[in-house]
C-alpha cells in the first residue's frame, strides 16, 4: 500500500475492518510482561498488532513513551512501524517548531521513521504547520480541542469564538492537500461536536480521551463521526494493550479491542 | 555542576564567560565539512563547543534536526549533551502533551538526555507542563511569542490581552519552584518588551531569531534583559556553526561569536 495517501488507506482500512477503532500503541515497561524477550517493546507492540490488526482503522504510537526509553526505544518504534502493514501509523508526536526545523521533523516522522500521519501543536502557526503538510500523502492531525484537563487554559480562550474553533476554521483554510485532520478530545463532546461542524464531511478527527481517561463513548462516535458515520478515529491505548497482565496479554487485548469496536459501530449505526 | 539547578548554572556561565550569548546547535549534514570523521555531527558539535564555550551562556540543540538524522543522530546528540560541561544545555524540543505522556517526556530529556532546561509548548495547558516543572533543579521554557512569521496566526489573539500575554501571566502563576522561563523571539521587540514586564526580574527570556531570521539585536538585549542586564539568552544557530565551510569552520564560529556575544554586551551596558 506503499502508493495510497493517508485517508485513502485510513478509509480502506476502516471498510476492510468495519471500524473506528484505533490502538493507541504507548509501551510501559513496567507493564509489559515481556522482559525476557530482546526487544521487549517491539515484540509487545508485534502481539499488540498480531492480536488486532483486523479490528482497527489505525495504530498510533506517541513517541513520548518510546524516547523516554532511549536510542532502544527509538529502535523498536522504528521496528514497529515497519512492521505494521495495511493499517496506517499515526505518529502522536505533537510537534511545531520554526519553518526550517519543522522541515526535520517531517523528515524524521515521514522519511525517516515513515509514519502515514502526524499530530502537529498548532500554537506556532501556519509556518510551523506547513512543512508536514507538503508530504501530500500524507496526514496532519492538528491539535484543536485536547483530552486533558489542562485543554481548558488556553483553547477556551473565548473571544467572539474560542481558541480551538479559531483553529478549527484554519484547518479548513490551510487543507489544500486534503491531507488535514484535527485532534479532538472524547472527553469535551460538546466541543467535538462544533469542531465536526467547522470542518465539514471529509476531515477525519482523531478522538483520545475514551479509555483511561473516561471520554463519553456513544457522544464521541455520534458527534465525531460525519453523516455516514465514518472519518472519526476513536482511540484508545492503555485499556486495550494493558488489558492483561499475563502470558495471554495479547488474547486480553484482542477482546477489549473486538468488544470497543463493536460497540463503537452500533454507536454508529444508530446514526 | 551536577547539583547546581538550572537557574544558577546559568548564571554562573553568564558571569564567567561575561555573556548572553546562546550558540543554537542545529546540524546539516549539507553544510558539515566532516564527512570523513565516525560521527560527522557529534565531531561537528565538538569542535563548535571546544572553540565557543568559553564565550556563552548556554547552548541550544534544536531537536529536530537529530531526529531528521534517525537513530544515528540521536546517539549524536546524547553524546554532545554528555560532552558539554560547566555550560547549560537546553533540548529546544518544544513539547507537550497529555500528563502520562508528558511525564514520559521529561523523563527522555532530563533523565535520558540529561538536558539541563527543554522548551515548552504551552497550547495543551498546565498538565501538559507540570511534569517538567517538576523537575525543580531543570528550566523549562514556555512559548510564548515565537520568533517566526506563522506566530500571529494564534498568540495574536486579541481578546483584551493577547494570548502571548496571558500565556505570560500564567508562567508567572505556574512558576512555583522558580524554575519557568519562556522563549520570545527577537523578530517581534515590543512584544518582548511587553513579555519583560509581565514575567519580572527573574524570569529568564530564551531569545532566538537574531540571525538567519534578522530579529533586531539592540532592541533585543534592551527589552529582554531585566534591570541589571541579565536573564536573557539570546540564541543564534546558523550564522555562528555555519559562519565558515572550510576545514577552519570552528575558529570562525568562534570569530562570529565572539563578535556577536561583544555586541551584546555593549547594548547591555548601555542599559
Amino acid at each position: 500500500m506503499a502508493n495510497m495517501n493517508f485517508i485513502d488507506k485510513l478509509s480502506s482500512a476502516s471498510k476492510r475492518n468495519d471500524s473506528l477503532l484505533c490502538v493507541g500503541l504507548d509501551p510501559d515497561m513496567g507493564k509489559i510482561p515481556l522482559h525476557a524477550a530482546k526487544d521487549p517493546i517491539f515484540e509487545f507492540n508485534k502481539r499488540i498488532v498480531d492480536a488486532t490488526s483486523d479490528l482497527v482503522i489505525a495504530y498510533k504510537p506517541n513517541l513520548a513513551f518510546y524516547e523516554a526509553l532511549g536510542l532502544d526505544g527509538m529502535r523498536s518504534l522504528m521496528k514497529t512501524v515497519e512492521y505494521i502493514s495495511d493499517v496506517p501509523v499515526i505518529a502522536d508526536a505533537k510537534r511545531g517548531d520554526v519553518d526550517h526545523a519543522t522541515k526535520a521533523y517531517a523528515k524524521a516522522v515521514f522519511d525517516v521513521f515513515r509514519f502515514d500521519a502526524v499530530t502537529v501543536n498548532p500554537y506556532m502557526g501556519i509556518d510551523s504547520v506547513k512543512p508536514f503538510l507538503d508530504y501530500v500523502e500524507k496526514g496532519v492531525f492538528i491539535l484543536c480541542r485536547t483530552s486533558n484537563p489542562g485543554a481548558k487554559n488556553f483553547q477556551d480562550l473565548y473571544c467572539k469564538k474560542f481558541l480551538y474553533e479559531i483553529v478549527a476554521e484554519r484547518v479548513v483554510d490551510w487543507n489544500v492537500h486534503k491531507n488535514c485532520g484535527v485532534v479532538a478530545g472524547a472527553t469535551y463532546p460538546e466541543e467535538l461536536k462544533k469542531i465536526r461542524a467547522i470542518v465539514g464531511e471529509d476531515v477525519p478527527i482523531l478522538i483520545p480521551g475514551i479509555g483511561a481517561q473516561s471520554g463519553d463513548l456513544e457522544k464521541a462516535v455520534k458527534f465525531g463521526t460525519n453523516s455516514s458515520g465514518n472519518m472519526a478515529i476513536i482511540s484508545s491505548s492503555r485499556s486495550i494493550i494493558y488489558a492483561g497482565k499475563g502470558k495471554d496479554f495479547d488474547k486480553k487485548a484482542r477482546d477489549v479491542a473486538l468488544s470497543l469496536r463493536d460497540k463503537i459501530n452500533q454507536f454508529r449505526h444508530e446514526i
